[in-house]
């Protein structure tokens, strides 16, 4: 490291030392230093260094075409964002997600980095701003108030169709299971105590529901809420310093080269402000983390024992469990996602207090809200697929252990209600209750149905839907 | 209390005696024996209350149609719930808001209440259940595990239009104040610094527009959270013991009497244990009570001083400020509601964790999801209400000071920037900060720009919205 | 209601009416206007109420004593206050928990219902000020900024003996449980998965430790946070317009009538804003909540069933469970605990947001941190209380089946591992699993150990302690 | 890579390929491949790393000393640990932070890594487990959740001294300024409003003062909290299959290395499955969060403007404030504090969830609670040094400025209250706010008081502590 070389950069502070072969400069190297808390660079999401690209890119083209712009600045300027968005210079984005300035080392991190790649593009070293410059041409037209969060809604856009894939495939493999557990009957159970039959499968398939229900208020809501960029606001949603027609261009612009439908926000000063878009969104994904911890309780209670416990399903081992105690194998691809589920809910609570925090014509806690939602969505996309690969896809059923729970369970009485009587019913229950007989014994018993009766109505078609008829309370 | 009578009911666990005029029965009386922790009881939620009764009559409604129920249960079933509608009885709904059990003591609540409001229709007593039977007939065809949730979402949707109400009131009261403060120049903020130039009017309408965002939110989001219920699936959403028919015709008549666009749920297994539509539908009530309380911030920064604050805005006073301090006014309106977000905002933890609760085929902690939902919805909507009244329509400008600012402000040198160049501009605002000197000062002893280009680039329209045109430059 | 007589009293912002048989005053009038919010009054919490009749007992000792309050006047203020803490006229305790104003309000309200009934034992009628006056003579040498939250933390103070009473008695609860279920025998788990035999005394005497440092953690913690008080600070800690005696005084005289160790913040300013201490506390309420949820958890778990879950422990019949099911019956108890747990943890995040939001020299937010606070107290101490008397103490143990899963059980082989080496183990744990045979069935089969030894090593006191030995290896 | 080599291991789940050159084994490999989520290893903390090298080390020691364990393989093992806690093989310890099973994967990390350095030590090779196994001999008389949650605590205390010298250094920097801003007089702030003067001195000093007294909490709660270790309980803390004498060895042997009077738990079954200790520690750093985040926004207020906030002091610049308005200087340093203090919080309730998860016999979740303790702790040392050293340490006052504010206040009227009687007060209080003139000008016009008298009520020292006596109101 001895024989690192540097050039020398200087802002309104004064002079420092870059190394010569980063593409970042001062201003980034001031923020590297000020900031040393998560350890967690920019670079770690990809999306969001796309985002910046795309965005500085897109002022570019507009600077451009309204003549601010000379078309050997842009075309370099251009180059440049594209290079990065092939994943090109990305550990060039040093700073640490938790910053001060609202963003602004973000923003000056990327007119650096595009700034000196641009000045490669035109043959001229990197700093040697005379030609090109990170603020006068790269941050043209725009403020770090307007760059920034536009950048945050298109890394979050980037990465969404990633969070749909994960729980379209989790449904999917839901859904199989709740297919191939379609014929496994088995109790319901409310409030842990024995309550009606059902099926295993109706139980995956109710996860593979609730997940579908995810994706789909996923797959409109996220568009819904990140659609409206404040790009052209600048300062605070004035729009001071900029050309009435550059708005309306850039932000064309962007939604062309991202795919996603991007709009102008109608009121900039609110749009600058405001973050309600990423605590709606943040909720949502706190939706999905929620639901995901349920499923994951649900799974390690349905295979808890093998002799203690519930055991209706297996999990594939995926891990010796104990080194003390032999053939223990635990429940640890399910507990991993609750994890995950807490630390999601925990960065929602960032987020909120985050959002909160906003005072007067900005919110300066945008970076917290951005480094949060990002985090959420990956552990997330991370856990579902942890989940399937790991768990859901290699579970097995107990079919004969679920069937006898069934067949000794008192809440089988439940079944026979409209045909012997709500009084009846509960004598039955509690006899069974005191005596540890099982129902069917007792009412065989007491003759209370016919075998012929009894077969009918426990056929387990007619046990896990609607079935009764005015006609079979006539009997 | 010494004359007080009583009439003897019993159930499962034996009997107790219940007051002669009470309307609700043993299992209520139990429950309120059981339950004495929040001292608020479900009768402190009048959509709630409303919702149950809906719900029961729409069973009954259906039961008759398929000949279960007899035309003179069924006539005074529907009686005795159109007049809890009404507003009548709802005194005998006791059972505090946190209860265990998913519900079944509000469930049994409102048969026991109905029951006996019948029984007397029919001209017979409070208890005499063989003629009209609160589980038999009331609960016929139902769960608590289906009645209790369709009756929330049917309470929550009978309350939504208060919020909305609330909210597009609160709205007009922003606008109307940015239409006032149209011309009123002042200095944005933004980390709290001197940014550049807008007018109040600007700041007041972004306020509105933030409202207007959750009003459409609001309006289009928890009719669609909340349509699906699953009334029908009984016990666990097998809809064991019902007719098949009968989810069909209780719902359809139940949307129709709510005037609510209701729908029976497809996975009723799914829908039985899912809280999904609850925690959004509290994900956006946090939403806005973190816009309040941002707004509330704002409303305090810029009313702070006299002297030594901003004090952009007067708020009306609504009481003396101190007995030591003469002469003190303070911002108490703001600071309540900064408050009643907070608690929203834990209200929505804690539904959080009873969501991540559930277990199995049902969620068991139901009680506390109804409580905390119904709890924020009327806070925020009192809090909107008192904001409205009793401050924002009474703020008055300090149109003068706020002029002032601006002329004082360094700020002002961004709006030059084009035009002197970012050098200049750079040393304009050195100097200013260090003799104290305005910067249009500093601007005329230089004679950097003339007089008549400075009354043009000042002129109010052309600082708070972009203008700069190419031609500028050329300058 | 058309006869009811007003007496008109003014403040600063100009006349009202008020009831002629209110206690309160003209201020205490525009706040109930002002803040329709909770619809909690501070009559609700009668140790704050209380606690503001002692802090202005106090002030006035002092102030008489110093010479700066006639014998009359304080003998008058005396008498109020002692009434006041007696449960007199707590009903007039009218202002919302939630308000603006950094509790003004509720030191209004004490002054003036103080005032009045003070004015009364004068001779004279309501509303005289001009002889005895809410702020020159009740309110004097006191600013709300440190009469309010003094009061606060008497009134914790004052509520801190039932907490410990509450939290006593359970634990004693879950000590006799623990005594008496001592010999019964049955499987411990680790991640719901079978482990290794401990006895249920074992069980619930563990409720019974981690309640007592609870119990002994409050008992030094709560008087050690709350011990400091800024009263003399006046409005922001300088003690401007307190006579240099008057802290000492005041303070002084206030432990002595709370019978709590009270000492004078050293550092006013720091006192006045500072709500550390709160945090804390509420952090520690929080702590019993996460425990008592998990307790309540596990009391539901080892409760499950009757047939199909663990069912080791039989929890008392508090209702019936369900109308659609006979016999069901459920843990209704503990899943109100887990509800009042987690509303505990909702309100320790409100008061955190409310701590946070804190500025310069004072916390605007402190209505809320009282009530927040108070709050979770109550709900803990009615929490326990039920818990306790409603389910703990009507527990009973199913022996022969804890004893059977045991013998059933794999994990039962652990016991044996040292004794038959860790590879024996494994393949015994194996063929268990695969033949569904007991492991010691197969142990005995393959006749592995003698009866003897079996017999030695399976005595329950052998197993639930550490008692391997050198020896016994050699074996 | 191509050329990398392999060794075979294999566990009860078959045979894996493990990096010749890996320290660590297959079951750390198979749990490197199971959690893929965080992103961050083990190795992020040194601290842990070594808590669990120094719970092998002393596990060890007490099974030597018992006869268990013999020299070769002890010298090799406790060589092994030495090494590590001098920091060697970090790099090693690879499993994600979060991660299913209990920290079993850590604890096997650790084992696999020890096993494979002593295997080294003792002139063999890595995986030659029949010489020295990572189980049998490293984790002998251990189980995870006890080796595990003991490491934990050990980490945590290892890293306790950094939390009291980060907040001792920041506590004398704010004394220090406290010292210097001692004569500077300023108003004062209640509800954002003017109130009454103080020193920016004593500003500063509450800052020191509520800082020091999070560290002597800190000092006495985090040992007192920690001290209490599980190790001997073994699978659930009956100590199954452990000597009755290791327990006892153990703890005091890793006392001893550690440096801190642990002790063994006396309920080791309570001990196995409660988290209270963590609960209550990440309440105490929230606290600590709360504090700087209150201290944060307050030098954010104070520092704004320059021209249109309050200006009463400036922080050094850190980075150009803005690219398009020149220049703007931001109070980068205290944002990145608010938005540390709101990531402790949100791991707080992370952590919550995690302790309310716990079930039964152990909490499943501690690897989260390690996760979020340990990050908070890190978070808040490289917060407050951030804040002390680029922040704080170069604050300066606007000593005119302050002063001209008081002169200029209204709130200078409460000081002349006692003198000039509260109707002139609150009549010469109105006058100011009307006229714009200052209240000391009102009151030398009306000649209320005379020079002399206003300058003995004026002097600084008289205004900012309490001075009033009998003798001046007879005036």
């Amino acid at each position: 490291m001895s024989d690192q070389t540097f050039r020398t950069e200087k802002d309104l502070l004064g002079s420092m030392d870059v190394p010569s072969d980063a593409y970042y400069g001062v201003q980034t190297l001031r923020a590297i230093n000020n900031f040393k808390l998560t350890g967690v660079p920019l670079s770690h999401f990809a999306h969001l260094v796309n985002g910046l690209a795309m965005v500085k890119w897109s002022a570019a083209a507009a600077n451009h075409k309204l003549g601010y712009l000379s078309d050997e600045k842009y075309h370099a300027i251009e180059k440049a964002c594209q290079r990065i968005i092939k994943g090109e210079f990305h550990d060039q984005f040093q700073v640490d997600m938790i910053q001060g300035g609202a963003g602004t080392s973000t923003n000056m991190n990327a007119n650096e980095v595009i700034a000196n790649i641009a000045l490669e593009e035109m043959g001229h070293k990197k700093g040697e701003y005379q030609y090109l410059h990170p603020n006068n041409d790269v941050n043209m037209a725009q403020s770090t108030n307007d760059a920034y969060p536009t950048a945050i809604r298109v890394g979050l856009l980037l990465g969404y169709d990633s969070i749909l894939v994960s729980l379209s495939k989790l449904r999917d493999s839901f859904a199989k299971k709740g297919k191939e557990f379609s014929h496994v009957i088995k109790m319901g159970r409310t409030q842990l105590q024995d309550a009606v039959p059902m099926t295993l499968g109706q139980e995956f398939n109710a996860f593979a529901t609730t997940m579908t229900e995810d994706l789909e208020r996923i797959r409109v809501l996220v568009p819904d809420l990140l659609c409206e960029v404040n790009l052209g606001g600048t300062a605070i949603g004035t729009g001071i310093n900029a050309d009435p027609h550059y708005q309306a261009l850039a932000v064309e612009h962007l939604a062309r080269i991202t795919g996603h439908k991007l709009l102008p926000a109608t009121d900039l000063i609110e749009a600058t402000s405001d973050m309600g878009a990423f605590v709606l969104l943040s909720g949502m994904l706190k939706r999905t983390a929620v639901k995901l911890s349920k499923i994951c309780n649900d799974l390690r209670l349905l295979s808890s024992g093998p002799r203690t416990g519930i055991n209706e399903i297996n999990l594939p081992a995926r891990q010796p469990g104990s080194s003390i105690m032999p053939g223990k194998v635990n429940p640890v691809i399910p507990e991993a996602v609750n994890q995950v589920a807490f630390t999601v809910i925990g960065n929602d609570l960032a987020l909120t207090l985050a959002a909160e925090g906003g005072q007067l014509q900005l919110n300066v806690m945008e970076p917290l809200i951005a480094y949060k939602t990002m985090s959420s969505s990956i552990l997330l996309i991370r856990a579902m697929d942890m989940l399937r690969e790991l768990c859901i896809d290699g579970i097995t059923a107990n079919v004969e252990h679920c069937k006898n729970l069934v067949e000794h369970s008192i809440g089988l009485v439940t079944a026979l209600n409209p045909y012997i009587g709500y009084e009846n019913a509960t004598r039955i229950a509690r006899k069974a209750l005191e005596t540890g007989k099982g129902v069917l014994e007792l009412v065989r018993e007491e003759k209370l149905l016919s075998e012929e009766e009894l077969e009918k109505i426990l056929k387990p078609e007619n046990m896990i839907a609607p079935h009764l008829a005015l006609s079979d309370l006539k009997h």
